[in-house]
């Protein structure tokens, strides 16, 4: 099998496996209860949220709720962090629990606008600056985009913001950037990030949302005032410190995860060329993470090639698994892509546990394949 | 260690966690995505749903949300079933998890109204029929009680509510009931239940809530309209498939299970009688879920009884985990009991894993301890 589906979901790695089975059948106490074993446990909570700060280069001073995923976050971020009788300014290039949160709060009767963004999958900085003004509550834009892995500056963009709002709360969606890229966050004018465990190795099930000091969403579930009283539930004790885990190994490696990733994307670009024609990248790859990879083959359906590479066991996807259902792929729309390129996309999505070998075995499938398929459909 | 606070929460079985395990590192893939292996995860969730029925007494057509605790299911089903101008009335011996959420909703604006308990800690009906009519909209009462064990008659109580009022939503918060208990639900006039996973010795992080067939709460967090649109954000696969498999085998066993801890809390009753005086159970032990026991010793305070019980290594608690930090038990006190009963409190909850031989070491441990503190006390 190879697996080039890792902005989709990752493998975890044996020792979060080893973590979560230790967390669920020796340290299973509930961090509420009152005995030493159980403070224990949510001692080693209060550690995890340490750890999480230093992965995002945060202040010790700012908050991480740990919640059930990134969607969590950023519903928790939007519903709880937007102001009455405020604006509200959502990028249209934002994962769909951002986007149709968005579109929640429109149906609840705010002022919800949408930022462009540009043909290499950026945030449209001109467009921005004609929206941004002292009525605008609350922003949120991604760090990097899921569908083309194209990156926010989001300390110039957050700069650029406050200086013409400085009340406005920003918040960021940076599950695709966490562990990957160090968003310095203390060095930002960011007040609110996501993150979630899944998309580097770590279990399903738990993301985290980060706050500036003192910045208090309004809880979006009730009950026994866990997570300083803006998240209840008992907690995933085993989740959460699966997730720490994995963040840990990422972080520790992620200049040189980097590095190894950027050379496969660039073997894979560099042999797709020599191997196949009429392709292109969506969004810029000298730019872009290269841990994802956006491209639309001309006269194919990228559905009808995700389903023959899946007979060669590799697994590729056909953009956001969060969208799979939907016709059309909403950001790319909004990237300016005619029908035929959004129809032709597949997106390979790389891990630090992919190979080299892997990437030639990968582009000489994908190149038979589109070969094939277009001496059918021409 | 002798853990006697399995209402809290309880310890992984270790079929669970090998599940768990299998999910997050072999079968890891995102439910939505598009090829084989990912599909199949996807149709394990669905027969999860299934089996999950089956321990329910439920019918096919019915359905379950699963969600990341059942906290979050006592929201979904208090903020998602609510009616707008209609009144929601909720026991007053509910779990912080509705009790709270019932409080918020009043903050909202919403008419809710309280429903007393009796003294033996179960629903007081007259209280109830006093206040249930066609202007209630939704309904929410628990099957078995977190702090006594009381047990509600469902069905009579679903039946009452629906012959007076047949529109009123009737939601059960079934979370200490689930597999210890069969609620049937197929011939009760119940509409949604909320289980959780965390105390059948399945993981934390994972709860549900099941609905009637055709019932839709409009939905708390939104997204990738994962769970038909009635919960965004990726499936916690291994968290899920755990929690099905602690709920199987636990169901399986549950006659059993139900005859050996009513043994084991007969046993303790028996021997604390001979070993310690001054002492009363909160509710009716004969009525009760033997899985709970509420004792309240006469001049003690249940805190410092905890942790002297503690330094044995045995584990109790002295009520709810998620109200552990409040100032005395709002349940206890809608009992009607004084001050000084609610103070002298602890809870012992039982598993199947539990010993006849523990239960003799920690009423023991209990006399030992009781009979110090009165000395010291009185």
């Amino acid at each position: 099998m190879i697996y080039f589906d890792n902005a989709s979901t990752t493998k975890v790695y044996p020792e979060v496996a080893e973590i979560i089975t230790k967390y669920n059948v020796e340290k299973f106490f509930n961090p509420s209860s009152l005995y030493l074993p159980a403070i224990n446990v949510k001692k080693d909570l209060l550690n995890a949220k340490e750890e999480i700060k230093k992965c995002l280069g945060a202040n010790q001073q700012s908050q991480i709720i740990f919640l059930s995923s990134a969607t969590e976050a950023n519903n928790l971020a939007l519903f709880g962090l937007c102001k009455k009788g405020k604006k509200i300014l959502v990028s249209q290039g934002e994962h769909a629990s951002v986007f149709n949160t968005a579109n929640e709060l429109l149906n609840l009767g705010f002022d919800v606008d949408f930022i462009k963004i540009k043909s290499d999958g950026k945030l449209d900085i001109d467009d921005l600056k004609s929206k941004i003004n002292n009525d605008v509550g609350l922003i949120s834009f991604m760090n990097v985009s899921n569908e083309t892995g194209a990156i926010n500056n989001i300390k110039e963009i957050s700069n650029l913001i406050k200086t013409i709002s400085p009340e406005t709360i920003i918040h960021c969606d940076g599950v695709q950037a966490f562990c990957k890229i160090y968003p310095d966050l203390k060095n930002t004018n960011v007040d609110a990030y996501t993150i979630s465990s899944h998309k580097i190795h770590g279990p399903k099930g738990v993301g985290a949302l980060w706050l500036k000091p003192n910045l208090k969403p309004k809880p979006q579930i009730w009950g026994g005032g866990q997570e300083n009283g803006l998240r209840s539930g008992t907690e995933n004790t085993a989740g959460i410190m699966g997730f720490v885990t994995a963040a840990k190994k990422m972080f520790e490696n992620m200049k040189n995860n980097y590095i190894y990733i950027e050379n496969l994307r660039k073997n894979f670009i560099e042999l797709l060329k020599i191997k196949c024609n009429d392709w292109e990248i969506n969004g810029s790859a000298d730019e872009n993470l290269p841990h994802i990879l956006s491209i639309s083959f001309k006269g194919i359906k990228g559905e009808t090639l995700l389903h023959m590479l899946e007979e060669k066991e590799i697994f590729v996807s056909t953009g956001s698994a969060c969208n799979s259902k939907h016709i059309g792929n909403r950001v790319l729309q909004s990237m300016g892509k005619l029908k035929t390129q959004m129809e032709g996309n597949i997106r390979i999505s790389f891990s630090e546990t992919n190979t080299l070998k892997e990437t030639e075995i990968v582009v000489e499938e994908i190149s038979k394949c589109v070969h094939k398929l277009r001496e059918l459909n021409y």
